[in-house]
């Protein structure tokens, strides 16, 4: 059995990005921050209005590989693509960053995710995400010497939209709780975090999940509290270690009653949110799984945060091993 | 028949994008700054190797029609791609730019061309080039009313690389001459120059080409020289009107006896230098075709040129418009 730092579990999505102004999410229903799921019909429409663009490997827990692989973390990837050039791309970028990823792709329709990704003079990004291939993962997926072998299996929620994704995720978590390893996940969004509420509470109650990270305004729609710190209460109870990002605020790490305030990097223009939760995580994560103090796994989630969101797309262009040496946290 | 400013023709590629060492391309048999062309089997090889990438529309050509576009221009392109998905990403974002594109697709193999750029972290970018569906590209493809609307039409020294694409840049240049519209060509690089140095010639004595780009490099190796003014002085009676980019001492432009010298943008952080001399031709073909006088035109080239080497990738990601309004030359 090898040795994983990190399993991530999401949906494996190409990033499709262009600048836009906030006119053209008001005219095309585009909830601004937020991850609009799409079909294939819209995802033509939008692609036709959209400008010229970049793509880029994406999707959530995705990013969180690359980034705990850039820090020279030990990542595993499960996530499904189809046997098409953008599947080629995403598969090619996630291994030539070191990440062990060995889903099966599919041979037959429907084609690899795509998200749309608007980016807003403001920096903020606006997600259309078709799901496409992704729809496909299930339990057939899981690789059970990677759950047994990572310190850590970290899940987005997001992963809820497809149908059998979550009955992945419930064995993937089971074989790693069995070898005694921990679960993390994140509440991704605040309008997934409304979709699968229940859910998700369910998990963390049950402690199917150990670590759960959070950012503001996905807390507060999963208490249904417009309160921080009531939310902030309710998590501390929920989750054994709880990760709440605030955006320029910095973050708070709870566990138990013990809290924990985390500085933000301090950054020069931001230009691009995409990637700045995943890349939080990933830092955090490393960190975790290396045996850090708390206080350091945040430092390092900032640090990885704050760099993603000067350059436009989710994926380290840079080493965040040297990035770390630089800051003191190598 | 529609008025065109600029009609480009070029290989139309996807460039694919990634950081590497200079160790890299040694071991790897790259040229550095090179256009390397590469076949099917290369392309796996280097792609197997290469770090994690970003892609996006490039090719020569493609990129100074889409810069002309960005400035306000009004630019049509002649190029093939496939009908595959990195052929709908080329079509999508040079139309996306505002740029006229109508050539079929190719329905069958080969696929869509694509480059393998390698920036060093001196900011120079080494490519290798697949050329796919561009060899396809013949004088059945050649658009009268856009060779006989555009005021000048401009085509890469590429295109002598695919087997039948110079016999439509021939066919082309004879219908805009025939129009009274003049003919532009860039000599592409220095290796494309000593493959075709005989053409090349022919093509400015006969005055089939009225204007023609040329980095240093390239200038020197048409006349195998190793002196600048040597060269300068034989290009000086081969072109009607000759420019000559000379990366951080500006650019020369000669007309007759007439010379004119270009400063080039200050910039802060050479980030990556892959279209320098497209954007360069972008911006100075803009001011021409609005009649703009020369050192106007050298000027709003250098603007292009410099703001392009300030980012990753090809493709003007700011309107370039408002760019040079914002440094006197709207």
């Amino acid at each position: 059995m090898t040795d994983y730092d990190v399993l991530c579990v999401g949906n494996a999505i190409v990033d499709i990005i262009a600048r836009c102004d906030d006119d053209f999410l008001v005219d095309n229903h585009i909830i601004k921050g937020a991850m609009n799921l799409i079909d294939a019909d819209r995802a033509k429409l939008l692609y036709d209005r959209m400008g010229p663009a970049i793509e880029t490997s994406g999707g959530s827990a995705g990013n969180t590989a690359a980034g705990v692989a850039s820090f020279g973390g030990k990542a595993a990837f499960f996530g499904k693509v189809a046997n098409d050039s953008l599947g080629d791309i995403y598969a090619h970028d996630i291994r030539a960053q070191g990440v062990a990823f060995d889903t099966k792709p599919l041979t037959q329709d429907p084609p690899t995710a795509r998200s749309m990704i608007f980016v807003t003079p403001d920096g903020e990004r606006s997600m259309n995400t078709y799901l496409g291939a992704c729809v496909e993962l299930g339990p057939e997926d899981v690789e059970e010497d990677k759950t047994k072998g990572a310190r850590v299996t970290y899940f987005e929620g997001y992963l809820w939209d497809p149908p059998r994704a979550k009955e992945a995720i419930r064995i993937a978590a089971d074989q790693a709780h069995a070898a005694d390893r921990e679960v993390a996940m994140t509440l991704s969004d605040p309008f997934c975090v409304d979709r699968y509420r229940e859910e998700f509470l369910e998990l963390m109650r049950s402690r199917t999940v150990d670590i759960v990270f959070s950012n503001e305004s996905e807390m507060k729609s999963l208490y249904q509290t417009a309160s921080f710190e009531a939310g902030l209460d309710a998590f501390r109870k929920d989750c054994r270690l709880g990760i709440v990002t605030r955006s320029e605020k910095g973050s708070v790490l709870v566990r138990g009653q013990e809290t924990i305030q985390i500085e933000p990097l301090e950054i020069g223009e931001l230009v691009d949110t995409t990637g700045a939760g995943d890349l939080y995580a990933a830092g955090f994560l490393h960190g975790y799984t290396k045996g850090r103090p708390l206080a350091d796994c945040g430092a390092l989630g900032s640090l990885a945060a704050g760099l993603i969101i000067q350059q436009i797309g989710p994926r380290p262009q840079h080493s965040l091993k040297e990035k770390a040496q630089q800051h003191g946290l190598g």
